[in-house]
């Protein structure tokens, strides 16, 4: 099922969808036999909602594939994550408001700590603060050449640099050598038409090493890595595509960025936390028809280990779940990006548990919502990419097909 | 998902997986609502091993597809068997050891009875012992015009014929008129490059009638039927795709023959019970990282509508189960490549019970390995060819993926 087949289905209709989204929600129990961190939590809500809903295990991208946020947001949003590629540089360079124009190159960098001999002791710079990094940010943005060279701070030692000028290629290698006790690697063209970039970049480098040597004494950075080169992608528009109003709720960058590579509005807000984001939802109501709220620290308390503290930001959410229900939606979506099982400390290819609730949805009848609930639900194992048509189909949005 | 892509994501691990099939492990109750052959069989080792499993069932090609052994095991090892195919006959060449060169012709071939008026009375020749058989195919191995012809049997009265020489063309049509009252045919060119084929595959079965007339008066076989035609396929090696050493443990040569077209290395060792089996994975730990173990007779007790022989068999290998376990393997697959009930007396389209087991699955915590408790695990009805990338997965030989 392609996009055109869905394009030309899609009917107008008065119908609210929610995708809530917590990043990295599927998870595994600590011991055998044991509950995962969502079927630890307490969650009266959530499980009242599953009750109407049809459940089901979502794959991302495909069986035993463990995949990045980017990729598994793509897939929520009905994008086959491997037909639509989106380079990291260009998700982070978005999520900041670095606006890309279409021969803009896009590249991720971090600040880093390099030894007397050169190498590389710490490619985090001791995750130097938010608040240096984005003064020190400020020193960098310079141009060389015809080239303008934008350079944002992500969070900590992670930046957004953004080339624009004439004849940009994104066939250079990595300077970044990945690993701490090695120097960086000389930026080089891979193809003739990348070494205007490669030259531009490798001055960059060195004017950049001057500037934060000269301006940190206090911190532990005096370098910077550059890796990961992306032109800006040119994705179908969720909202046309579809034919909703679409706005996405995020309090990350990336998140931001992944909403509006697929043309959502991007809502501004006060505040970044859950309640903050259910709040931006209650005012946003009457203007839009499909809302992506997304919870970013499920997915951070697994990456840390952290069995309680994912349990407990699953309960949090859990008691929003009213505010949401409250403003009648008719179709619902709970679900993540992927699995960050606390047991594994980092992302993982098992399946996402899933709710599609409405009023039309031919609901299980579990008063459960958890990874054993969703094995056995109704949706079975589906690919995440499915999500969006019978969510749609449920919003009374999709026609009938005739050949 | 594509081989590339997996072969990409594929990293070391010291980790084993073991992939035990038994052959046409699925099955049907005898009355309705009763229970299957695996159902009935009191398993209590693969019981145990289901509760820390994830369970579902496995479609070797497709919804409603029956398929022989050669697909089904291809899509259990990941092959696509619609893309990879291979010609029976060069799947028990090659079990029975006889080297396949590039350009060679591999044919099935068998000995069968004709009547006075040459019509085939019995497409098996009374299924002549395999004793017999042997000596009569030494005796059929000839050369015709530049043609070496190589006869082997592969069991009673079925044989594997070999073809060597230039020129030769798998598009001829068979003599095997595939049901007895009927006559041999001619051997057909189908395009005017077989023509050769087609003269020397006609000689050869004129000279072998001889022969065997001449040698066999005590059997009922008389005369030779051939069909399925195919030169040896060149599949990607299974060790190189997936980045383990891959042994494979099978008793019967088409299966040994399997093996060896994905590349594994097939096991030599003493015996061919079970218990040999087990032995044999055993002494071969430490050397590989992939253990494919095959169980032949269940198919067989299937095929001959022998339902208690089946479950007593399936019960036989689940003694055999903590000697698996106690190697503490990282992953382990119970499945079997197609389904073959024995109240069908066949194989079948129905998917076939698969346990997946690791310490990081997503346990459904179903303490019984059967049809129905597997219709309801959360692997789903998923296609074999899923098998892989989940279980190496499970043994951390994947990486995440990045777009």
């Amino acid at each position: 099922m392609d996009f055109d087949f869905l394009h030309e289905l899609s009917t107008p209709a008065h119908t609210k969808i929610v995708m809530l989204v917590m990043d990295g929600l599927g998870g595994l129990p600590l011991e055998p036999g044991g509950r995962t961190e969502l079927e630890t939590a307490r969650t009266p809500n959530l499980d009242a909602l599953a009750a109407s809903s049809a459940l089901g295990l979502s794959v991302p991208l495909g069986p035993g594939i463990t995949v990045e946020s980017g990729p598994g947001h793509l897939a929520l949003f009905g994008y086959d994550p491997l037909e639509y590629r989106i380079g990291r540089g260009v998700l982070e360079a978005v999520g900041l408001n670095l606006e890309l124009e279409p021969d803009d190159l896009a590249v991720r960098g971090n600040y880093c700590t390099v030894d007397a001999t050169g190498v590389v002791t710490d490619r985090r710079a001791g995750r130097i603060p938010t608040e240096v990094s984005k003064e020190l940010s400020k020193l960098l943005t310079t141009k060389i050449e015809d080239v303008e060279i934008f350079v944002e701070t992500v969070r900590e030692h992670r930046l957004a640099i953004v080339l624009r000028g004439s004849g940009l290629s994104a066939n250079v290698s990595d300077s970044d050598p990945l690993k701490n006790g090695y120097a960086p690697l000389p930026v080089r063209a891979e193809t003739p038409e990348a070494e205007k970039t490669a030259r531009v970049l490798n001055l960059f480098i060195e004017r950049s090493r001057k500037v934060i040597e000269a301006c940190t004494p206090e911190t532990s950075a005096n370098m910077l890595l550059v890796r990961g080169f992306d032109k800006y992608p040119h994705f179908p528009a969720f909202p046309e595509l579809y034919g909703v109003r679409a706005a996405a709720i995020a309090v990350y960058p990336t998140y931001r960025g992944i909403a509006k590579l697929v043309g959502m509005h991007v809502l501004k807000f006060d505040g970044n936390t859950f309640a903050d984001e259910f709040t931006a939802l209650e005012k946003n109501w009457d203007d839009f028809d499909f809302f992506y709220l997304h919870i970013k620290q499920t997915d951070l308390a697994g990456e840390d280990g952290d069995f309680p503290r994912k349990v407990s930001l699953i309960e949090e959410v859990d008691t929003l779940i009213p505010r949401l229900m409250a403003l009648n939606p008719e179709v619902v979506i709970v679900s993540g990006d992927h699995s960050t099982p606390a047991a594994l400390k980092g992302h993982s290819w098992h399946p996402v548990p899933t709710l599609i609730y409405s009023q039309c949805v031919r609901a299980d009848g579990m008063a459960e919502f958890g990874e054993r609930a969703c094995g056995r639900g109704s949706l079975g194992v589906l690919p995440a990419k499915h999500i969006m048509p019978i969510a749609l189909a449920n919003a009374g949005r999709l026609m009938k097909w005739s050949s």
